[in-house]
């Protein structure tokens, strides 16, 4: 895009003239033709070039509004906070490697049983189409999240379970419900670098627990409830975002006790649930959701554009939550939503999905875990599930430094301050294997490595 | 749904047991046969029975959750407040008639643009099927929106343009980067009693500005600016809800200068723009996004199932509400439903459809307003746009209390009194009149103020 930009900017291509063909054009960039195709859609999206049917892209001259050119990517300038790894990773052009993102590429998704779905919804009713929906959201897709809950060995009643429009908005409106501005929240350091930005939208106190390979360090548990007198604590106890680590049944059985013992809520956070590959306790069901909320959504495993999150938790909190979302968003999420999301879990191949996933995750994992090796990167933990590696760098690497000089080679890291509270992980950085498949992940580290290496060489040489 | 429900119950229907047939069946209940279809679904989703191929429905003999039987409907002893129109009408089911909803009935969508893009969808490229798309939302939306807002006479470019989940979340939004917990917010007396519920949620004071037939009365906003330095104004310029009124220009130009004058910033929530007759004028337009922020969305005209709303605002604002987006919902609306929307607005059928609409609503406006007039039922003004009818109730009767004794006929009202701030609207009722085609409707109302007037005079009598 940005070539054919500078080619009209450049008056070496002006209005009427035709563009390069898809092949021949791919073949200057050294891209492949789908990209190409992506890049002039794009293109003629913003009115730039426009199709001539059977005859090729031509050059409008229409001029685009300044701003625009500017407004694909966050400005590099920005600190590297909570906020940095999303709206980098989200803005990102397709070219932009994003080994710090939160999400499988998009190859890896049920896209075939999503398909199915979407031309089921246009054959299906009006009502599915074009209206609200109830408040609590689909009642079948509520269901079958009960029936999953179910053979966890919870038992809870559909009534019980909210839909939401995302996993995000389910912590979301569990906040507006329970916390006020000033409250201290409690939650993992290192933990999902949203829950810190959420919580600091709600201008809430965080507080952050020491976490270990199995889960929360108890006694700091135990010693920060006591001190700062928490509403909340947020955690995932499947596949922890970042270590990629599950909670152990010890640590889970002492959490809820100390929680119970201090009236704390506990909101875990379920959205690894579909990747886990051995058993792993969960707070929500030993608790039975007496001070437990669950939360969870379908963005990693089914899709982030279909989107929809849920809450399960007691009845009275239900009630409260459902009036809250009312309030915000008018209902619960779209009908069509919903709907393909039932399908697709209803569907035969949805759990086939998953064992594949889990698989070739697991070789991924080892995969890149090899290559990471070799370049001194080390796991901290090594995950049984997920798609996550926390792993420290080599010779005291600042991983910030690392993740805003690898901007410049079109590469997005997640580097370990934006995860920790105490920011006390700067020299620790989340890798998402699924992202890793590209060998200039690995070599662009190296060669910034090096350059470290060398200039500090440089310097004690002075 | 309820008369199988009870036929199990009782048993007279037992596991196994074949369902009376979907004709059969409907003559039985006096219904419809997709009405009957329609519960049969329901009911298979619940579990309660399951079809077998071309051999009809069975009982399956699983039991319902117990509180899943209550669940359906907003229990009738909650309080008639700002929420109660929301749950009530979201949650009815549709044997209810609902002349206090907002919306259109299913029908008079444009559901079969609707299917044709979710048609291309299913056939479309992975990224709109499974990515989390970007923080704004698809630039493709956006310029169809800022195409046309240019040609209402607003030139803002497509960054300046933020896709949000709906227009109720855009207003949230708002709220939370402009506003904090106890500042003022002015909104119309009467105004949309979700902005109340929304306000409310945020803790924040509200304060109604007396509402006339050409928009709010100026003198009194003048006063109340003075008095409680609000933050915020939030206002329908055109088919102002719940009145049907729109702003004249006179009145336009005097806010705009008393909000410049005091620095307030003011939120023209464009909803309705697409059912806009006649020309109104636009703060948005008047003032070029200064101390003016568009918002709008297209579940009234397009689909409240494929939801998404917008904010159209200054760069500064923008770029605030993107990171509290992020926070909070993790990145824009799907790109599923911005696709959809886009396609849909793109068709070439969509201004044919509104066309359409205009002129069934022109004449439905004129059927509604003689049946009720017929009643004692008078019109406040005369809407030269839109579906609502803002009117007096006759002989002093009570609107919520109709509301209420209504919900026995399996009606839903909007009485007067939840659009207001002050509490002065208790004569008034808003009514959708496309809504009102079931002459059910009218009569229900003439037996309730028949009842009434019979109970006073036996009063007047004792």
């Amino acid at each position: 895009m940005e070539a054919i930009r500078q080619r009209i900017a450049a008056r070496a291509l002006v209005p009427g003239d035709r563009l390069p063909s898809i092949r021949q054009f791919a073949k200057t960039m050294r891209a492949s033709p789908s990209t190409i195709v992506q890049a002039y859609d794009r293109l003629v999206a913003e009115g730039v070039i426009a199709p001539r049917l059977g005859s090729g892209f031509y050059v409008t001259g229409r001029t685009l509004p300044p701003l625009l050119l500017a407004e694909a990517h966050t400005p590099t300038t920005r600190a590297v906070d909570p906020f940095w790894v999303s709206r980098q990773s989200l803005d990102s052009d397709p070219t932009t490697l994003k080994p710090g993102c939160g999400w499988l590429p998009t190859e890896w998704m049920p896209n075939d049983a999503l398909r199915k779905a979407f031309r089921a919804v246009a054959r299906g009713e009006n009502s599915i189409l074009s209206e609200y929906g109830s408040t609590r959201g689909a009642v079948r897709l509520r269901r079958l999240l009960t029936a999953q809950f179910a053979e966890g060995g919870l038992d809870v009643s559909p009534d019980q379970v909210l839909l939401t429009g995302s996993g995000t908005q389910a912590v979301d409106l569990i906040c507006r419900l329970l916390v006020r501005r000033g409250d201290t929240v409690l939650v993992d350091d290192p933990c999902y670098f949203n829950f810190q930005a959420l919580l600091r939208a709600h201008e809430i106190r965080i507080v952050g627990v020491p976490y270990t390979a199995t889960g929360p360090d108890t006694e700091a548990f135990e010693q920060i409830i006591l001190r700062e007198k928490p509403r909340l604590y947020i955690t995932n106890s499947v596949v922890h975002n970042p270590t990629g680590s599950s909670l152990s049944p010890q640590t889970a059985f002492r959490l809820l006790s100390l929680s119970a013992a201090s009236n704390l809520l506990i909101v875990e956070d379920d959205i690894f649930a579909d990747f886990e590959t051995t058993l792993v306790p969960r707070l929500a069901v030993m608790d039975g959701l007496e001070h437990v909320i669950r939360i969870g959504s379908f963005s990693k495993t089914l899709s982030a554009s279909v989107r929809c999150g849920y809450i399960a938790a007691r009845q009275d909190l239900i009630a409260g939550l459902i009036d809250l979302q009312v309030a915000t968003s008018f209902g619960g999420p779209s009908p069509v939503i919903t709907e393909v999301i039932a399908d697709v879990l209803k569907g035969g191949s949805y759990r086939k999905h998953m064992l594949e996933i889990q698989r070739r995750l697991g070789k991924s994992r080892k995969v890149v875990a090899c290559k990471l090796e070799d370049l001194g990167i080390l796991p901290w933990v090594e995950p049984k599930s997920g798609f996550y590696l926390w792993c420290r760098l080599p010779d005291g690497q600042d991983s910030t430094d690392i993740a805003v000089r690898s901007m410049a080679d079109n590469i997005i890291h997640a580097p370990g301050n934006v995860f920790s509270v105490s920011q006390s992980a700067s020299s620790f950085m989340r890798f998402n294997v699924t992202q890793c498949e590209e060998e200039r992940v690995f070599h662009s580290l190296e060669v910034l490595f090096a350059g470290r290496s060398l200039s500090k060489t440089a310097k004690s040489g002075l």
